[in-house]
């Protein structure tokens, strides 16, 4: 589907082909396919969408789009809506909204469902219970399959998953049954019989971090995944697409923080300038004024670089190498421990291998490096300071860049923030230092 | 389940109780806990792990100990085994085990079953082939609930998903139907009256890149999504929890890109010294030998710091800085570009944009190291040469920072490639370049 065609048959108010090509789409690309329309064009276009579409489309718009609907919308039109929309859907929609128009929309939604409302609103940000959901089917242990594919059935099309099922008791998760199983096993069979019970089951509690929430899917291949209060009962369920965009939502993050950024909440276009200012100031003048460290430790080795220039020449290739170093080693130790492949009772095995690896590579660049010493300074002196340095350099930058993020971890802080940036700060004034005490020594500059 | 308990229940060869114990416990679980076994307990053990869950566990399991357990089955074991295992895991079993063990393995599967096997063997790696599964549930146009039902429940269980069944003609793709609307829709109806039909229905083709696989899934929330050759018949899908796998990997791998790594297979501690050594050293030795350029424009700037000395304590707080400064935009264009958040065309708007935030950022740096270095230096000149330096080279930094990336798109390079490392090598050059340009204007020094 072309973008232009379909904008240029709105603007004929070719309302049938319209429809027509609505009809076929997908609820996600019409999403994306409104857009670039503007607020009047919006409206009248959002009115020819099959009803069927209208609220999973709404769902998949930006928020600044879904606020000029929601201005425009008639009661009845805001109602409908609303009447088809998921739970957590809506909620996410209030949290983006301004007030004015969450008020509008609480006066729309039954008062059942706005006290529900108000409860998902009320969990913490990011915690299970701010992205699940309380639409579930839920089973009695002593109902057959016939009875279950009954129930499901009759209110199974409004809850936003009927893939699996939970057996209670007073509230109490008892076990939990998939539709697979209902399909597939014969009518008399009895839940009981069938679920799986509760210690098979996978659950998390309202306060746990979503970053649990998409380990525990990955771990486990889960569609969905029982969420329980702080006293055991079932409140709700987190569903599969949930948990991809929670998964992708901390993995933004990480890459944000690894980069030596505030986490943003928009996409890179959406962010105003100033918000973009505000989210990359921080760290730089952190780092800025910690590099004056490793500027004070040059002033203090002056006389070495005024007796020999030439040392001045390697600072950048020593300062970057040992960054990269460092870098290379806080980027595996922070993904290994996102992804619980390596945990704190690691931190010897770690040390260890970090210590042989750093060895190997420093011993590979030195030689490598002394050799275009040779080559491009002809003088073997010099060749051996640097590449002495060098490969001292290597092993505590790969030390530090290792242990920093594990020291994070112990001091519960996000690994993440123990990346590049400043891994490369503080190993600056590391390399630094050692360069100019080889050089100072081996050269026997009087300082 | 603490594993001591277990390991000492199954020392104590108290089967009983480690059978009840593996009876309750997920499969998941379970193959966690037989991680740390020896080869000889870990036969044993799993020979008391309940039928229904043998295969699921093995499935779970890490290649060395699916290697271990495939040489000490029996042929029956290995045929049970491999009977309820997916056709996809299999294909993953195979390419992680030895020639010997894989021939075996092929031996032990139905002749059907293992052509299917090599087909999906010769699919490129990293492809949507690569991952799909050929098991799924395909109907007919004409078909009924009530027929499409009984179908499910006489083929369902041992197909990976039959949540979404395929409405095929001829092999080709017609409509999907989800078992949601079986559950619901009354017994009589036609699957081409209920069937999502061909355009709203997302598809993949064999070759495509496992990365746009995961895109899809997380954008249009699915839970399985079907693969087409070239003809555009229908040969496999691909199930959810292989597309968060997926997605696992793709970040793993750009995460790594970024922090000048190669990808590694496998876990960091699993990882042999040697394998580090090897992802590691071809980035370091590339960007060692890059930073030379930035010594050679700092000789040609001898004069400059022979005659002040102080020049050299700010190099690194510029080359930090703008470093820095480069990162952050290209971590941000690199991930707007992964999210497809930033396309190509967007090029002048992110150019815009970056213009005014380096503007911004760049002056609020250069005020407040401005005043550091009057207070520290007391010398309003050197204070001035720094700030204007720090100005330009945070501008040309956020610019290489931004451009680069999609530069390698546009030459269909990962754009993860032009990452920290290479812009902090690239920045340096400039930024050294800069400063001491302005420094040798202002400060009048002789060249």
């Amino acid at each position: 589907m072309n973008d232009q065609v379909f904008m240029d048959l709105l603007q004929a108010r070719e309302y049938k082909a319209v429809r027509s090509i609505l009809n076929v789409m997908n609820a996600v690309d019409i999403a994306a396919l409104m857009e670039d329309l503007e607020e009047r064009d919006l409206a009248m276009a959002f009115r020819l969408i099959p009803k069927d579409k209208a609220a999973e489309v709404f769902t998949n718009m930006d928020s600044d789009q879904q606020s000029a609907l929601v201005e425009v919308f008639t009661e009845k039109e805001l109602k409908d809506v609303l009447d088809e929309m998921f739970l957590d859907d809506t909620v996410d929609l209030l949290e983006d909204l301004p007030a004015n128009l969450v008020t509008r929309i609480l006066e729309n939604v039954s008062p059942e469902k706005r006290r529900t409302i108000n409860q998902l609103l009320n969990y913490p940000e990011d915690s299970a219970g701010s992205v699940m959901t309380t639409e579930y089917v839920s089973l009695k242990k002593s109902n057959t399959v016939a009875e279950a594919l009954r129930l499901i059935k009759k209110i199974g099309i409004r809850k936003e998953t009927i893939y699996t099922c939970y057996v209670l008791e007073n509230r109490k998760l008892l076990g939990i049954v998939e539709a697979k199983d209902l399909l597939t096993e014969d009518d008399d069979v009895k839940m009981e019989d069938i679920m799986e019970t509760k210690d098979e089951i996978v659950s998390v509690n309202t306060h746990d971090d979503q970053e649990e929430v998409a380990r525990l899917f990955q771990k486990y291949d889960l569609l969905a995944l029982p969420v329980v209060d702080k006293d055991g009962l079932m409140v709700g369920i987190i569903t599969v697409d949930d948990a991809m965009d929670v998964m992708e939502e901390e993995v933004s993050e990480d890459i944000a923080l690894m980069g030596g950024l505030r986490p943003a909440d928009d996409t890179y276009l959406a962010t105003p300038v100033i918000r973009h200012v505000a989210n990359r100031i921080p760290w730089l003048l952190i780092l800025m004024l910690s590099a004056t460290v490793t500027g004070l430790i040059l002033t203090y080795y002056e006389q070495a670089f005024e007796a020999i220039p030439v040392l001045v020449s390697f600072i950048p290739m020593i300062m970057d190498t040992s960054g990269n170093c460092g870098s290379q080693a806080s980027t595996l130790i922070i993904r290994g421990l996102a992804l619980e492949e390596i945990h704190l009772g690691d931190v010897f095995r770690v040390m260890f291998k970090e210590l042989r690896v750093s060895l190997l590579v420093g011993l590979i660049l030195a030689i490598v490096n002394g050799i275009r010493v040779l080559i491009m300074n002809r003088d073997p002196v010099i060749a051996i300071v640097v590449g002495l340095a060098l490969l001292c350099s290597v092993v505590i930058a790969k030390f530090i860049g290792c242990m920093m993020p594990m020291l994070a971890t112990r001091l519960k802080l996000d690994p993440a923030l123990m990346a590049s940036p400043l891994i490369t700060t503080i190993v600056d004034a590391c390399s630094i230092t050692i360069f100019f005490s080889i050089a100072v020594a081996i050269l026997g500059i009087a300082m």
